[in-house]
This record gives C-alpha cells, sequence and structure tokens, in this order.
C-alpha cells in the first residue's frame, strides 16, 4: 500500500461536498473559492505522539482532537469552519489505526461541514499536522488585542477537566473511553457556536490551550491591559474538584492545558447585547473578572488573598 | 525560551507585508482577504528528518527545500503564490539551526512575495510541513485531469539532477552546496513563472516530485489517457550524465523523485501561443512526446525498445 491508496482510501472518501470547493484532494493543491465580502480564517495545529497525545491512545480519539484543537482556534476568531488540510506522519501504513484516525476526525469534521480538501502522507515518527479555513466577514475577526479597561472576562464551560483527565490516564490506570474527565482531554469540544455567537460583542478572545492564566495572559498583552480575576467564580469541573480536591483542579484549571474552552471579554456597553445572544452560543459562560489598565494578571482567592504560583502554563519547549 | 519567543524572534521579524494579510502571525489564527475573481489554491507538504532530507544538512537548504516543494505544489497548478503557514517540530531550541532555516525560508519566501502568515512550533522529532496559499483566476486552475490524446507533452528544465546530487551526498560523501547536482537537490527552483505562463496554454501539469513516470503517470490516470515518450528527448542533467552515465542518469530521472520541474500537456491548437509565451517561462521546456488513447505510458528508447523497468517512482510506504 502507497501514499496514494493510503490518501484516496481513507481520505478521499468523505461524504461531504462543499459548493466552495473548485477541487479538493487528488491533485497538486486544492482549489476554493472564498465568499465574497468573507475574509479567510487559517491556522495550522501538530499532534505529536508522545508529547500532545499518548501513541496508545485511541486512533478515533486522536482523529478527533487533531481536528478539535484547529477549529478551537477558528472559534477564537469568531469564524466559520470549512475547510481542512492533513499532514500524516506515521511509522507504517496501520489500516486500522487509520480507519479508526478517519472516524473521529470526520465525525467532528461532519458536525461542523469541513471538508478535508489536501492530505500528505510521510513516513516518519507518529504526528499530525492540521491546517484549518474558515470564514469571518470583513472586519470582524475577534482577535486577541481589543481587549481594554473595564471590559468584563467570561470563560465557556468549565476549567481543568482536561488536565484531570489527562492525570487519570497517566496516574490512575483509567481508560474508560466516556469517563467525564478523560473524555475531556480525548474528545475536546471546540467552542464554534460559542465563537460564531461573539461576533460584534466580544472585544478579544482566546482559546485555553496552555491554560487558563497563560492564555488571558496573551490577550492581556496583546491588548495591553491587565485584570482581575476572582479565583472562586472560575467554573472548575466538578469531577476534577471530586477526584483530586478544589486546591489541585484550581492549579489545574490555571497552569495546564488542553480545555478548548474561550476566555472573552465583553464592553460595557454591549453586555445587554450578550445577554440576549447566551443561549447561541451552546454553552455556559461565567463572570470571572475585569479588565483594567495595570498590565498586570491578579488572580485573587475567596479569602482576598493573591494566586502566588507562576502563571507560565504549558511550555512547548 | 519557549514556543512564543520562538516563533516570534525568528518567524513574526519577516520584512515582507502584503496588503492582503489583515492579520498576521501572532493570534489564534490569520486573516487574509483573497482578491475578488480569484480561486485560492491550497497545499501541504512535510518533510522529515532521515527520510526526505538528512539531519546533518545545512538548516538554511532545509528552510528552502521545505518552501520550495510546497511553492511547486502552486506551480503546478498555475497558481501565484501568496502565503504559507509553518509547523515545526524540534528535538530542542536550536537557535543556531533556526537561525539557518529561518534564512533559507526567507529568502525564496522574499523571491516570490510570500508572507509567513501563521506558525506552530512543538517539540518533537525534527519535521517541518508548511501550507502554501496562491492564486489563480476562476476557472484558471492547471489539474492533471486535463490531458487529451494529440497533446504534446514537455517538461522543464532538466531531469534527473536532484537524484544525482542525493547520490552524490551519501555515495560519495559530496559536501559542496554549490555543487551543480547536490545544489538541485538541496535548493529545488519552484517552477512558479513557467506555471503562471502556462495559465490558459497547459491542458494539465504536474510538478515531479516521485520520479518522472510516476508523475507523468497521475497525469494519465486522472485524465484517463495514455502516453508515448521518446526517451532520447528527455532532457538530462549533463553532470548526471557525466557522473553516473546515461544509463543510470536516465533510470534516475525516470524513477527517482525530487527534480520538481513540471510536466505538463498542450493542446495542439494553443502550440503557436505557447511559442510565443516560451521566454516568460524562465526556464527551457522540452518536448518529449505525445499523449495517446491507449492509457499506458510508453517510454521507447532510441533504438526503439521500451524502457522495461517498473514506473513506480518514490514509494512514501
Amino acid at each position: 500500500m502507497d501514499e496514494f491508496d493510503l490518501i484516496q482510501r481513507f481520505f478521499a472518501m468523505q461524504p461531504l461536498r462543499r459548493p466552495d470547493v473548485s477541487l479538493g484532494i487528488g491533485d497538486d493543491a486544492a482549489v476554493l473559492r472564498v465568499p465574497d465580502g468573507q475574509e479567510l480564517v487559517a491556522s495550522v495545529d501538530s499532534l505529536v505522539a508522545g508529547v500532545h497525545f499518548i501513541e496508545t491512545m485511541d486512533a478515533e480519539a486522536v482523529g478527533h482532537r487533531a481536528l478539535a484543537v484547529n477549529l478551537s482556534d477558528l472559534a477564537a476568531m469568531g469564524a466559520e469552519p470549512a475547510w481542512a488540510l492533513l499532514a500524516l506522519s506515521l511509522p507504517a501504513a496501520d489500516e486500522g489505526w487509520l480507519a479508526g484516525f478517519a472516524r473521529g476526525f470526520f465525525a467532528l469534521a461532519g458536525r461542523y461541514s469541513v471538508a478535508l480538501v489536501g492530505g500528505n502522507t510521510v513516513r516518519g515518527p507518529l504526528s499530525i499536522t492540521v491546517t484549518v479555513h474558515g470564514f469571518v466577514p470583513r472586519g470582524m475577526a475577534i482577535t486577541r488585542a481589543g481587549a481594554r479597561p473595564g471590559d468584563h472576562i467570561y470563560v465557556t464551560g468549565e476549567s481543568g477537566a482536561a488536565a484531570a483527565g489527562l492525570r487519570c490516564w497517566q496516574e490512575q490506570g483509567m481508560r474508560d473511553p466516556d469517563d467525564v474527565l478523560l473524555r475531556r482531554f480525548l474528545r475536546p469540544e471546540p467552542r464554534v457556536p460559542a465563537g460564531l455567537a461573539l461576533r460584534g460583542i466580544a472585544s478579544a478572545a482566546i482559546d485555553v490551550s496552555d491554560g487558563f492564566t497563560a492564555d488571558l495572559g496573551h490577550i492581556l498583552v496583546a491588548s495591553g491591559a491587565g485584570a482581575n480575576v476572582s479565583l472562586e467564580s472560575l467554573p472548575l469541573a466538578a469531577a476534577a474538584v471530586e477526584r483530586f480536591g478544589r486546591e489541585t483542579a484550581l492549579r489545574m484549571a490555571l497552569s495546564s492545558g488542553d480545555d478548548y474552552e474561550l476566555c472573552f471579554t465583553v464592553p460595557p456597553q454591549r453586555l445587554a447585547l450578550f445577554e440576549t445572544r447566551r443561549r447561541t452560543l451552546d454553552c455556559a459562560a461565567t463572570h470571572i473578572g475585569e479588565i483594567n489598565a495595570t498590565r498586570k494578571l491578579r488572580c485573587v482567592r475567596q479569602d482576598g488573598s493573591d494566586w502566588a504560583e507562576s502563571a507560565a502554563g504549558y511550555k512547548h519547549f
């Protein structure tokens, strides 16, 4: 089985057809049409075996996760997903693994109408690089740089679940893919509907991939601002608190990554509009603090003391 | 030094600014504008150390090559290069290697006005995945599927040089980066001007990355056609013939990859127009045969005998 067979058997068979794909997989490049009035939003992310996932993890979950972490970047920009390109490096042409990977990838792609339009398969250490493309009306992309003093800070869903799930795998031998915490690590849900609902409302947004303090920190640096966050308000995953205690769950949420929730800011004058759109977010959004002009991130406990640990988050090197 | 420092230090510093980049590196995704009336052409390719290049090769050449093989795909579609995203997997944050890689990458990017708009750096085995984007006027992309019986077959430049250069490295200890053959492996020249000149002329095109017979074979399969090729006409690299003999040089050209020349077909009624545009190709183009209806590829020697070896080309698995 050579590269061409592999790609064709598993990746040229997806049922989804989009009218904006003039030419999909199988030529030197894809030919695509961006709708009039829309900007193209593009991002790339890699998952390396042994670094971002564990080689023995279910291939279907790896397929889901490889696309999910990329769709999460589109969500953070307020973009509507459209197309993906997939570069796979595989130690061997393992049909079973590929079939599982394709199942997980295409199940998620189908839910958000993402067409796989290009692929490249090489022999090498197991890693997956996905490039995703989406659309946003011109000038409507939500960046990290728009937060201003007085803006309210929100986070979607629950925090700390993915880090807790990974720890359950690593330290407790948990292998049940439907476990409430492990599932959040294996199959993170990109907040695509929330990103779309936040167009014209959020002044800044980011997806929480490196840990809450690191990612909110990116908004603060890009916006030239500071923030005050109430740790009591942070919506910790109940199962993480139950299994590891509140203090550990809080540390996981603040300094471990992989939740892929959105952290975003809303200016005071748009709060009323935000409330009317809440139900279209398709998930909870919790108010956790305010942007200020200090250029510092202060995380305050219930008793008024500061969270003293380093706000480093996940270090890639 | 963490991911953010790495990316910022080497990749956010490129001098090139394009007006169609609304938001470049540094946010969750890039925001880009495709000009009115143009289609987006997108492709992804990976280079893995030990498979597609040798770890001890000059980082500057690796940077050039990682972008060149991708621009070659755009050239084969007749697309004008515009943007690139770079996913790097590195075993360590080696500043010297990164500086060299960035030098090679940006030197080539600058020549074709390609803006690096997104990046992702992870710790892992050395590999590079580049996604490139270009433009083509709507409906003008050159695919693999348009060759028809009677069309003339051409190949740009010279064949076999890259495979000969790699063999010089591997078997003869050649390390001179300016050696006429080694250079063709280390720094292939994407045929971007040729691809642009062939818009409205070529009925089909492909870049020769897997070996001439394999790649022409892709055109034949996609077009449902066959071909007759005169091996005597194939423009072998003179230095390859000189060092390895004509028979070996011919085998390298036919069944080894990495030349990144364009193989394309021209219908008889466009031959006159093609001749008037020859000088804009920016390289030689040699007539080597004709498309026919046989659905077979026949490569004929000077004495009338068939080239008997397998037309497999480079197998990725």
